[in-house]
This record gives C-alpha cells, structure tokens and sequence, in this order.
C-alpha cells in the first residue's frame, strides 16, 4: 500500500492525520501540485480527477477521494473507530463531517484560489469573489463556535472524522487563506487546542 | 419518520430518488428554500445549517445532508444495495459519488447561483464568475462522458448512489444552470437515458 500525498495540500492532509489516529504508517510519495505533478498522464492513469491523495493497492487499484479512501482503512482497521459503529453513528458523524467540509473547508478553498498569487496562472481569478469566500470562512468559524458549545467533539463526545475535517479547515483558513481565528470564539479556541495537542496534528 | 424536502433542490431530489430505488415510502413536508422557510427559528433547530433535505425520526432526532441520511437509510433497509457491501466497494462507490457531486454538481450549483436572479437578493452574485462555472459544467460532462464510457453505471457494473448524484447533477445542470447536454458525448447520453427511465427519475 502507498499514498501519493502532497505535503501543503488540505485534502491529502486529512488522510495523513487519519492514518495517523489509526496508528498505521503507510509509505507516501509527494506529488507537487503546485508544478501540476498530479495532471501527469501517469497520475491521471491513478486517479483521472487530478486530485490529491490517491491510495495505490498492492493489487495496483488506486483510490482516491480522502473520504473515501478514510472509509476503506476503517473497515481494514476498525480501532480506534473514527466513522462511526453502527449506521446511525455513522449518519451523524457523516453529517457533521460533510457540514464542516462543504460549509468551511469549501469556503476556505475558494477564498484562497481566488486571493492567492499562485493560482494566478492556474485560473481565471476573481478577488473580489474572493473576499465573500473569506466572509464567509469568517461565518463558518463563528457558527462552528456555536455548534461546538460545550461539547468536547464536533460530532459529540469522541474524536471523529469530522474533528480531522475541522481540524485541517480551521487550519488552512487561517494559515493559507488568511482568516484570523477571533479569540473571542472561546468553544472553538478550546475545541482547536484540543486537537492541536494530539500527536496526529503534526502529520 | 418523515423528510423536509424541497421539490425543486437538486439534494432533497438525491434522497427522493434514494428512497424511491428503496422501494421505501416516507412521508414528506416540502419547506420553500426560495421563500426562506428552510431558514426560520424552527428548521434551524433540527438542520442549523440551514439545507435540506432534513430527515425526523420518531424519537425526535434530526439528520441531515442527503449522502449521510442515505447511508442511515442503507442501514435500515440494506437492499437493494446502493452504498457498497464491504468497504472496498463502499469506497469505490463513494469516491466516485464524490467525483460527481464535488466536480459537477457543485459546479452547477455556483454556476445557478451566480447568473440566476432567483439569487439576486441572497447573495452577492458575480456572473462572470458564474459564466466560468458554466464551462467548468461543460467539461465536468465531458469528463463525466469519457470515464463512463462503455461502462453501464458510474461506478461500475450496477446502479449506485454515484448515478443518482449524476442524475440530479446532470439534471440540474441542463435545466437550471442552463448549460445544453452535447449529443455528441454518446456515453453520457446513453447512461443517463438509463437512469431517466428508471421510475425512481420521476421522484
């Protein structure tokens, strides 16, 4: 088994947090996107999407999708359960991690390829576009804040998928699509130490 | 058991379509996303995001985001199978469900909200940027044309939750992102004459 991963991206980030929580090590090899490394015809042949991780079987089946490929490693390895037990558990630790996702790493996303210099060349850029993306990056944190409350977790008492998803977002915002965290978003600040100080931050 | 659903959004029509292929009967409450009504004190108490559809259990709790209420459904009721059997063949089907969902269908939704005036009054609407969405559609289908070549489904060789995702996304893109379906992507066409004339299209 092998990842094709790329150190700066979000997306491949998740995954390498995951197998991480996992305690499994599995061999990457980076892939630079930011020199188109993964339009090659030989990484189109792996995943034809172009995006980052891929996940190579011995068998030569490549998948990609981090989700997805999070989904396969879970039934490989089902301890420490990161995606849910039954498919009521799963359902709502689904929900929570698509919500963070589409709402901010999405918004995240946007805000950077449309503000950052490096995609200049890559895409048609539309900074003013961009800004409602960092706006709306700025929303997301504040109603992450609220949904997180009191509760240890974002999908509840326990640490999930949806807290790796969180954990990557909040983190490419603020280091990547320059969103300040506002200190005053106590749950979040409280929530974000939490899984900075866990050692599958540094993967 | 019942749905919030909204007749004429493209992810209630994904969980429709679900339910249908089920061979399930739920019942439903349509909630006017263009009048506002998936945004009032009540529906944020059971989806605080805000999008629908949202499924009510008995006991009360809420679910939503179409794929994870799906994957609830898939528990309950297992066949027919929509989501994978094991998890090499849920990950296949869910990379290629996000494939579709996160390329195309998200295309079409930022391609309709940016050039459409039913959005005039809800957000800030860049039509130039929403032109480039329109092509990133247009060559989200072609790509879509070429992976499924002769294959008779998304994902391979059944129908999945990956072809309903391509349905509404297709769907979604000719009748409201206004972006024509080329005669010339021969698979396309004949993948998605498949799965119109499946009765779960009219759901």
């Amino acid at each position: 088994m092998k990842i094709y991963d790329f150190a700066l991206a979000p997306n491949p980030r998740r995954l390498r947090i995951f197998v991480a929580e996992k305690g499994l090590k599995i061999p990457t090899e980076q892939v630079d996107i930011f020199a188109g490394k993964n339009r090659t015809p030989e990484m189109l042949a792996k995943n034809p999407a172009g995006g980052l991780p891929v996940l190579e079987l011995d068998d030569g089946t490549h998948m990609a999708e981090s989700v997805a490929i999070c989904r396969y490693l879970e039934g490989l390895h089902p301890d420490p359960n990161l995606m849910g037990k039954d498919s009521r558990d799963q359902s709502i630790i689904e929900m929570w991690n698509r919500r963070v996702e589409l709402g901010l790493l999405a918004a995240a996303g946007r805000a950077f390829q449309h503000t950052n210099e490096l995609f200049k060349a890559r895409l048609k850029q539309f900074p003013e576009y961009g800004e409602t993306q960092r706006e709306a990056v700025t929303q997301q944190l504040q109603w992450l804040d609220a949904q997180i409350g009191s509760k240890p977790f974002i999908a509840g008492d326990r640490f999930t998928i949806a807290d790796i998803t969180a954990e990557v977002a909040v983190d490419f915002a603020v280091q990547m699509a320059g969103v300040p965290m506002d200190p005053a978003l106590n749950n979040l600040a409280r929530w974000h130490q939490s899984v900075a100080s866990r050692p599958s931050a540094k993967a």
